[in-house]
């Protein structure tokens, strides 16, 4: 299996992307092809042995081979005619905006490319924290309490401390634990920098959290281990950059059997069926010993490949299980039957 | 204001986005361009005199302009470079799959390609209509009742008589009314054929329905008249397809002004912001005196022009006030601080 990692993009975490994106390449041992889409969502071809982070910084990149981005697939100049970039699956690297917001899912399905990664519902499901709330609820899956402000509100209902999130982002960006009144205005503020609305959710002390990552092949789940995050508080941008570039494997929670299964159970509902051909990682809490999801991660960072003892198989055999888009067929049957009617 | 019409797309109703494409071009007085999207996604530019139904079901459309689109626009290969088609703003009018599902809207927005039409999440709310239904309860805006029902699920809770829609597609495409247990089975399989999960509803007889079209320009709304559509049991398909062809501006319905204000209202409460720069039409039940909002229709029948006194005036004030993408920086921060502490 070919695979190209499509990476960057205009998104807050397109940094985050980068670093994702060379950590797959040491985990994924075999020929890959790197797709970069820089701030300006043009498309090179990066070869592997350039896939450095200062290659990007510095702009050098621009010096690699342009790609236009088809029906069908990539595309490169050449002497006479374009060529096509041969592989066989694209894997959607991009995390935030453009990738997790169903940009490149679209442009993935729109011009027929196979991809691993969230479809277009999927990806605004999960993109807006809200949506999620309401996709969690009608599944029967609990989440913690929450309201929606939206730029220019600062009346927030919930009691101190709680924990303000821009609406739509990722890895932290904008994100702030309130404990007092007092940090209210400037915590707002700092998120609706990056959205026009924010998710308010109370902050549960030493809560505990559990991340599980997996992915639907055929009728079958491949599970990766369940992770209990080593965490301050909680995970601010630096660590969680930092988050982004694991690749040794990490230790199982001591978690009991039955909870692990719940944890399964959980994910399975919230990944059936929207999610099909996305590995993803669910980061859940245990409270009270119930189980609350606190988000969808649809294209975790690089994969959460350490989660998984196996990783590259796992992909394999997702990436032979892809959803396939339903042909419509078109043929023309009412404008014919009424240029008859009309005896044109 | 120059516009660029993209109509066609792989969907159920790529037929009737021709039919409204060409009654746009009768009610739009100016010069158009045609974008035409076909089934296999292949753009081609179609004079505005060649605007004829049959020049697409022959085929005879193959022989126009093909076109590419990237970065900033479509482009039309010429002699030595590529020509960049010159518009102000595309309409997307492409009904259904593509169109309202959210794709061309990531196309438009990822290439920077200022259009008329619902964004990405506006697209995916409305597109599926059991997440319309969550948006509306959100909002406080009413629905009739429902559930939902998975390929190979034929057990119905709401008694007969309802009426059974695909989840996804609009244009009374696969819907039945089923009045009597016995005719359930094959019109849940109809339905099926269409896509993977059909929403039931409570069918009620001789219900009133209202239609309200309109938009937001900066903070103001334009509206439409309200019309209520005369129609039969539903307006099926075929009637449907010749209801995108209407260019004749209707009567108002015979409504007290307070009714209207509160369409009006409930209207707002659903546009205000996530349908910023489309033009839309709902579609309101009054039962017992309480509105309930039926469908959202993000791209409707020929933009529903005719329910405006001066459609042009309204298209023409929308596009001055299309929403604009928030521009992220990427400037590599964190990666010239890693570099930096890695002493690189």
């Amino acid at each position: 299996m070919k695979y190209a990692i499509v990476f960057g993009g205009m998104s807050y975490e397109h940094e985050i992307s980068i670093v994702s994106a060379i950590a797959l390449k040491d985990v994924l041992k075999r020929e890959l092809l790197f797709i970069f889409c820089d701030a300006a969502r043009e498309f090179y071809l990066i070869p592997a042995s350039k896939m450095k982070s200062k290659l990007f910084s510095s702009g050098e990149y621009r010096k690699e081979a342009k790609l236009t981005l088809k029906n069908g697939g990539f595309y490169q100049k050449a002497l006479m005619k374009e060529k096509k970039i041969d592989f066989d699956v694209a894997v959607n690297l991009v995390h935030g905006g453009d990738g997790e917001d169903g940009k490149l899912a679209a442009l993935f399905t729109f011009f027929g490319i196979p991809f691993i990664g969230p479809r277009i519902e999927a990806s605004v499901l999960s993109f807006n924290k809200l949506y999620t709330k309401w996709y969690a609820a009608e599944l029967g899956v609990k989440t913690v309490a929450y309201e929606v402000l939206h730029k220019g509100e600062y009346n927030v209902s919930t009691p101190c401390p709680f924990i303000i999130k821009p609406l739509r982002l990722g890895s932290s960006i904008g994100v702030s634990i309130v404990k007092e009144e007092r940090e209210l205005s400037y915590a707002l503020d700092v998120a609706y920098e990056f959205d026009d609305a924010v998710l308010i959710e109370p902050f549960i002390e030493g809560v505990r959290e559990y991340n599980l990552a997996g992915c639907k092949a055929g009728d079958n789940y491949l599970f990766s281990i369940v992770e209990e995050p080593h965490k301050e508080e909680f995970l601010d941008f630096d660590k969680k950059y930092l988050d982004f570039s694991r690749t040794q494997q990490v230790l199982a929670a001591d978690i009991s059997d039955a909870l692990k299964k719940r944890l399964h159970e959980a994910f399975q509902k919230i990944y059936n069926t929207h999610f099909e051909g996305a590995l993803i990682r669910c980061d859940f809490f245990v409270i009270d010993d119930e189980i609350y999801l606190n988000e969808i991660n649809p294209i975790p960072g690089s994969y959460a490949n350490y989660l998984f003892e196996d990783f590259s198989t796992v992909m394999d055999t997702l990436a032979k299980h892809l959803p396939k888009e339903r042909k419509i067929p078109v043929d023309y049957t009412y404008i014919d039957s009424i240029q008859k009617a009309k005896g044109k």
